[in-house]
């Protein structure tokens, strides 16, 4: 059991948000194309082209470049549907001159032209709208317009907009303790943190990620979520409420920034609770079934039934862009007034500055975490999940940006210094060129 | 694990479609609605209302009738993609009138009423379809009309008619051995049978059921297909396509019908190795995305992504209904010859009646066993799935009835003699009144 946790141990950690060492020279996209490579093709899948749950190969580079694409394929899903309704239009007006932009990644001197740059970041699927009009999309790999991808911490972003919207109804009092919504909690590190906090992630939790350790939180929390195989003789906590409960506070609530993945499996909870209904089929009713999304979406749930809050949202390219463009128009699209506009601007607007840059993030500087987005306070805010996955929302450039990838290296850290100007050097450029 | 075993068996047995002994007394359909009992709702559920794969519960009535709506919660699956076109037309015209048709059960001597026959077979959705349009649709439970629910054996005769379709085509020889184009298989039971042997399920194969014995055939197969957990210590095989050669022949193929799920297997395989495409993936392509339907319908899968082809389909009310009425209307529908009528007619003319009744079907007299369809040389054909599950075709008629149930009693021979009168006086009595 210990090889094998070892064997994950790094990939645990970034599945749940945590920096990584860098993997120094991974093969590069062309070389890992996952169409190419043939996985888990033919009947039976050659040995070594099996991609599996139960050894934890899904989450191994390069075989993430299937899975992260058919993660239902290996794991218990709940659909996300997107209802009986027509679709929303997405107009297009493809512009092929987007793919010459060029900028100079951060920290490096010689210019790298936009095409390339989707190539660096091991995109499986990308797409530009500007003003609501589609001029860029592109599909790799085993990844089409009707897969839905994996979003990892992207579905933070959900979860932190449907609780936003819960608290602006009163559903949710955002100065009210954890405990006085779960009682399950009260004698837990989250127990006395306030809901803002936890929206915020400025709680104070004794959350171990020694990897060393097998009975350290970080596998406690994957292996309840059946993210990773039940190894025998582990005598953790089952299912994401089971596991909650037995986190520690460590230090005060509300004192800085820490990003936490449990914080959004709170979240989750608060949003069950008082609506009487699973986070999943919350965010179905009030985001998914109203965007006039193109396909269902689906998210990955525990032995009990529970959404992975913190990262098991799978949806296509489009879908994500419906959702960045409704965030874009401050709610209101499809013809509907989806978030309120007042919850957009509260997100758009951020959190605390200083809060966040005790947290240490060398390429986000003066950015700041609000509501589960990550804000630049330069005009753009974003969802961002681990392997390169971005609804990257610019109102002022009347941009939106959607990536799903699959990069080898889990920490966006090292996808961020060729994303960033990249995102800036297409929204300079459509902002000279019109559209 | 043999506790855990023995507990299993007999909803082993019923799984794979074998006769297993009444349950006497089961408590009723409205006794059992599953949306009044709680299952798996709450955050988190209450440990008396969990209903999981690890244990097995999610194959115990009564929480058969939540799991049997609700199998992608549980296990991995492969989508089947509905593709990006409009839904096919299906006009509807409710009729009350149809609730109080009345009928006597075989081998009863009282009438019984239809929304009565409903209660009695545990339906969990019914829609009858007269000259193409909607006459009656029910929901009950938890399933709606966007929930796609467990087909059990009607998967069969979707995988039949792919079958049937690639003979048409010459792609697959229904006079060549299996082990022509599967040499995996040649040393196995199957190796020396014929295609249409598979198709017609007149193999012969010593396929053991006795569920005293741990490693018997029927516990291999389900755990292979990870329809069971994997017991500790359990050696079998992983993977359909892994089990399959362990097969062995006793007696002659082709000398009479014998219901054994493994042929359907076998001819799933046969279909993804002379297509070069998934099973399911043929599904979608040739059936599910072209019928107009309107949902997707999903596929449990093993360990290697293999569709559990005896079984494991996913499909709303209404887009069985779209297969069924495509079927009765000679493979055209939509717009479009889906099959090619020569191949709806060989199934509709049915099978050898003689090979068909030595296995002693005491509702189906005179019936016969067609490309995975059940046919009874008396007008109407049907795809059948343990626990109630029908698509009842009567051209005749001009009728398609479709019935999705989680009946606690696992062999249709206990819920025919109300089902097939009820059928037949639906039938009568849409003949009398018009539409």
């Amino acid at each position: 059991m210990r090889i094998w946790l070892a064997g994950l141990a790094l990939g645990g950690m970034a599945l749940l948000g945590a920096p990584v060492a860098a993997q120094d020279n991974p093969a590069s996209a062309a070389e890992t194309d996952p169409a190419a490579m043939e996985w888990m093709r033919g009947a039976p899948p050659l040995a070594n082209r099996l991609v599996r749950r139960d050894d934890g190969s899904f989450y191994q580079f390069p075989r993430t470049r299937w899975s992260f694409s058919n993660m239902r394929m290996l794991f218990p899903t709940a659909n996300i549907g997107r209802g009986n309704g027509p679709q929303s239009n997405l107009p297009e007006n493809h512009r092929g001159d987007l793919d010459a932009v060029s900028f100079v990644p951060l920290g490096g001197s010689e210019p790298m032209r936009w095409d390339e740059a989707l190539q660096r970041s091991y995109a499986d699927a990308i797409l530009v709208l500007h003003r609501g009009t589609i001029v860029y999309e592109r599909y790799f790999g085993v990844t089409g317009r009707h897969t839905p991808h994996m979003s990892f911490s992207m579905t933070k972003s959900y979860i932190g907009t449907v609780a936003a919207m819960l608290m602006a109804e009163g559903l949710l009092d955002e100065n009210e303790t954890v405990a006085h919504y779960i009682p399950e909690l009260e004698d837990s590190g989250f127990g006395d943190a306030t809901v803002r906090q936890v929206a915020d992630m400025t709680t104070a939790i004794d959350y171990s990620e020694d990897y060393t350790d097998p009975q350290s939180e970080v596998f406690a929390y994957a292996i309840a979520g059946g993210i990773f195989a039940r190894p025998e003789g582990f005598s953790g906590p089952d299912g994401y409420y089971n596991y909650l409960p037995t986190l520690r506070k460590e230090g005060e609530h509300g004192a800085r920034f820490t990003y936490r993945s449990v914080n959004t499996e709170v979240l989750g909870w608060l949003i069950a609770r008082v609506t009487g209904r699973s986070a999943v089929d919350v965010v179905a009713e009030r985001i998914w079934s109203r965007i006039g999304a193109e396909n269902d979406g689906y998210m990955m749930v525990d032995s009990h039934g529970t959404g992975w809050a913190a990262g098991g949202l799978n949806a296509t390219l489009r879908d994500h862009a419906r959702f960045g463009e409704m965030m874009r128009r401050n709610g209101n699209f499809n013809g509907i007034q989806i978030v309120p506009e007042a919850v957009v601007q509260q997100i758009h607007r951020g959190g605390s500055r200083e809060d966040f840059a005790p947290a240490g993030y060398t390429t986000l500087p003066g950015w700041s975490y609000r509501d589960q987005w990550w804000v630049s306070h330069n005009g753009a805010f974003a969802a961002r999940g681990v392997h390169g996955q971005t609804i990257y929302i610019d109102p002022a450039a009347e941009m939106v940006i959607v990536r799903l990838a699959s990069h080898p290296m889990a920490a966006n850290a090292h996808i961020d210094p060729v994303s960033l100007p990249a995102y800036q050097a297409i929204a300079d450029h459509l902002a000279r060129q019109g559209n």
